[in-house]
């Protein structure tokens, strides 16, 4: 909690949001009430079955349905009754119009506690941003207050089977029936909460075709699928959805992935969501922002993962520091030993920046849907690209952040006795989820870097510098701030080198080693998190106005910033390295060297 | 099985250990018959239990036994059949003396088909050594027979819950009780193969503390406890040995890991092995292979991975290349894609660099045996230099490769439809067993990179030179070695540095960040043997004598020893950075700049 303070205070000021007119009605007291309200909620509804979630997962029942924890209705309605499903919402639309910053503060705390069931609450508000963004009236109402009450649960239908992170090639189909509905048939998988106990409807978002639509990502629409079909009447009729399977996973057991079939009996209605062929546009909202929240997951379970270790190590006494000879002499606890600090401090350094750079796509939401005209495009223009960065690093380091966690509790950490293990399973789907790691990096390197001929990116670099430019007022901070300028100089450098395979058309190779571009540009983003971080916890201490903080969290702050300096950022330049060599390795083509 | 073959016939020749008198009565032909053979166990009896094994883990049936799948039984007696438990003892022994590069290439083919039942005989036989070696005639007489047969499981006791890694402080009591024997009393956890239903009885080599020995390490001894005595009659008195419990645990759930307790009824008889208080170094031989082991495991565990997402990506039409826009072409298949081959290149540098390094660590360990004198030292001190590097590369990059696997199947890869994720799973151990990452750094900087005046790491560097020198000979090869000698440079200025810090007395600050140390080391260690593989491959092209391996195997080695040097070794340079800062970050004493 102290955490999510300090970002929301001082280092990303939740106050500046509060002075914008869309949120003003909000100020920061009743902001933190709720979001402590958040925290007892997570911890009396949340956390203790977290384990048990993972014990006893979601599994099919062999016959249409999904058998979930019985807790989970109690957590999907607490969630709605707290505002925690529509909170996000406008209030025309039946929500609290809140700022993402506040809204996904609590989110990160239902995350933490127990992110299966957080899955389900979260995924429901996705869809119905999406309705009262894309939707008529009519969709709206019928739909929207019954996810934000809990009792519908709204879900998001893209992937299939032969199609995977290939949304060109769905093949799902749409065909009007004339009453200004569409007949809709195909399959779909890997769709979260698309059917389970806790809900009495479900409101699958889908991609599909309409007959005649052009081929590739240009012919897709997006449509509402409800299982139950509302009639005008309030009664629900059956609308040809079956739900075929429950994937059973590694981790996020409580979470369900289901295969649904839509119009296995030719009876399957599909409401069209705005115009014919915009579907992907309109869905993209809506993963954007899963992006976000997917990153922020992401960081949090590293985060519970990191509080578990650093309690074990700050419990458990054993061996000696290297110097103590004595083998009479007590053992230490652990967290004195150099190698467990440099563990803890890996997952704090990743767990912590990961959270400092969601709250900063948090905060650049909330004026995108603020402020207008040019302003509001140079905030949309840096959420963009850094939405690929959030999104993979939280889930990549993360998951190296959980082994961190499972290494710091020893054999113990790899027992199902304590929840790093858990953590650690449910991070890997964090680097699948909404778009893999590959497609978050061509997305980083062949759209965000180059859209509007690279002002993101400029607008990007401009934050840093100014970043780097506060840290140079202290002479403690500057030699940091000196090393990120050459890190930002060296990332210019790789765009220098790959543009010139673009400009030579050959468009393979400037985005074969894309993943290892967005790896070196997220040590950067993440270091700059860290330097804005260590500013503004210097600048605390220096006044000696500690606000609600202790010294020693000001100053754990920037040991955790020279940390990251010392033991992540070197390997920037290890990518750069890669980048801006001359051999070109992944285009082989005979694939018997492979084996 | 083709590069098993490339790492016996051509990279480590075996021929040569052939020529030794130890291992004369070997051929080729014969042994990789036997090879063959153990592929047909692997495929008939290992390979089908593999996710079965895991689906139904060993657990405790809450009365001192565990349970474990049917097929264990099945498994242990084909092992020992065909003589995979005592296959590496000398003849005197009951064994057939073969090379730990034969023997251990077949306990490879068993890890990669599934580890969790590998474990119990390969345990079983490394138990057996340890008696073989320091044990009296009797001993080995009442109970290797046994264990090569199958029949008894041999462990290894030494992890107590108040102690861990840390031996010192072990509490297990021994009592002489005048007739040669002693009476034990203590508990030990984390025991594999412990307590199960395919043997008859458990030899647990256990250590203890005979009463009035000294404190710490000094004042351990080793001891033979079964679970049932063996009378001189031949019959089987039960020895107060209770299995308390089978730790559940996130992979490797065919394996039990069991909780015992010795003496609890004031019964437990154990046999001192060799003299009292030399049990640490009597151990110590076994943990040493125990150690190797643990490096093939995760080794073999990375490349069946490996394997498992090669075939996938070879079959799994999707998406298009970037240049390719017209969304009605048919999907390419996924390994065309740069960022799967850059996944499937990645596992294949670090499956085969660690397999080619633990080849080599057989190799010496085929010479230790086979030699004597100063030669024999010369490859015990390049053995135990290279033991923490092949345990701690192959589990830590190990766990790196597959998740790597489990990416490059996108959503399936997560599901339990498919094996990724359970070798994800299996893996996560490896850097814990038998000493883990940290133990394992602290062993190369603090003893094996010091010891004798540094003359591993001398006999170590002279053998990288060596095959510098040998790529310096083929043009395409030499800016390879070129770049592998500035990395051994770059080491020597790192340790140099650090070198300070020990003769200054600071040796808390010396040994503070060896597992980075490790790291650096790690990527030197395996790029050298890329390099070995290349210089092999390229001379092989070269002659167009090809022995039994296609063109494009061989090119394949090139070029992934390509892919490492541009992907992995910079990273190198990046751990040098961290290593040569001048700020030391892991000594904090104020504990609350962690939360």
């Amino acid at each position: 909690m102290e955490h999510n303070k300090f970002l929301l205070q001082e280092v990303h000021p939740v106050k500046d949001i509060f002075s914008l007119p869309r949120y003003s009605h909000l100020n920061w007291e009743e902001s933190w009430m709720m979001i402590e309200s958040a925290k007892s909620l997570a911890d009396r509804d949340m956390a203790p079955y977290f384990k048990e979630m993972d014990a006893q997962p979601a599994h099919y029942d062999g016959n249409g349905g999904v058998k979930t924890h019985p807790q989970l209705k109690t957590i999907i309605k607490q969630a709605a009754e707290n505002g925690w499903i529509g909170g996000g919402a406008k209030f025309k639309d039946g929500g609290m119009q809140l700022p993402m910053m506040i809204y996904n503060t609590a989110q990160h705390i239902f995350m933490s506690a127990n992110n299966s069931s957080q899955g389900y609450f979260s995924l429901s508000a996705g869809s119905a941003a999406l309705i009262t963004s894309f939707g008529t009236e009519e969709q709206i109402k019928t739909f929207v207050p019954n996810i934000f009450a809990g009792k519908w649960q709204g879900t998001m239908a893209l992937t299939e089977p032969q199609a995977g992170s290939s949304l060109t090639d769905i093949t799902t189909s749409a065909k009007s029936s004339g009453d200004g509905f569409y007949k809709i048939k195909g399959q779909k998988i890997f769709i979260s909460g698309g059917q389970h106990e806790a809900c009495d409807n479900f409101v699958h978002l889908t991609l599909a075709r309409i007959e005649g639509a052009p081929a590739g990502t240009k012919g897709i629409s997006l449509f509402i699928i409800p299982k139950f079909w509302p009639e005008k009447d309030g009664s629900l009729t059956p609308n040809d959805v079956f739900c075929a399977g429950d994937f059973q996973k590694m981790g996020q057991r409580g979470y369900c992935t289901t295969h649904l079939v839509f119009g296995d009996k030719e009876s399957c209605r599909g409401w069209l969501v705005g115009e014919p062929h915009k579907g992907l546009s309109y869905m993209f909202q809506m993963m954007n922002e899963a992006r976000i929240s997917v990153g922020l997951v992401a960081a949090s379970v590293a985060m519970a993962a990191y509080q578990a270790s650093l309690q074990y190590a700050s419990e458990r006494p054993q061996g000696r520091l290297a110097s103590e000879k004595d083998p009479v002499k007590a053992p230490t606890l652990i967290i004195n030993h150099p190698d467990v600090q440099r563990m803890l401090l890996t997952q704090k350094a990743i767990a912590e920046g990961a959270l400092a750079l969601t709250m900063e796509c948090n905060r650049l939401s909330d004026l995108v849907h603020a402020t207008e005209g040019e302003e509001r495009q140079k905030h949309l223009l840096l959420l963009e690209l850094l939405t690929p960065i959030v999104k993979t690093y939280s889930s990549e380091q993360g998951s190296r952040s959980a082994a961190l966690a499972i290494q710091v509790l020893g054999g113990y950490g790899f027992t199902m006795d304590f929840p790093v293990q858990q953590h650690y399973r449910d991070l890997k789907i964090m680097s699948l989820y909404e778009g893999t790691t590959g497609i978050q990096s061509i997305d980083l390197l062949g759209r965000k870097v180059v859209m509007e001929k690279g002002k993101a990116l400029f607008i990007l670099l401009q934050e840093i510098q100014e970043t780097i430019n506060r840290a140079a007022v202290y002479d403690p901070l500057k030699k940091y701030g000196n090393e990120l300028a050459e890190e930002v100089v060296r990332i210019q450098q790789v765009l220098k080198h790959l543009s010139a395979f673009a400009q030579q058309g050959d468009i393979d190779r400037y985005l074969s080693d894309a993943t290892v571009f967005l790896e070196q540009f997220s040590y950067v983003v993440i270091a700059w998190q860290w330097l804005k971080q260590a500013v503004v916890a210097y600048t605390s201490l220096q006044s000696g106005n500690f606000q609600n903080q202790r010294q020693d969290f000001y100053e754990g702050k920037i040991h955790t910033m020279k940390f990251f300096f010392r033991y992540e950022l070197p390997h920037a330049a290890a990518c750069a390295k890669t980048l801006m060599d001359a051999e070109y390795l992944t285009s082989v083509k005979r694939k018997e060297v492979f084996h």
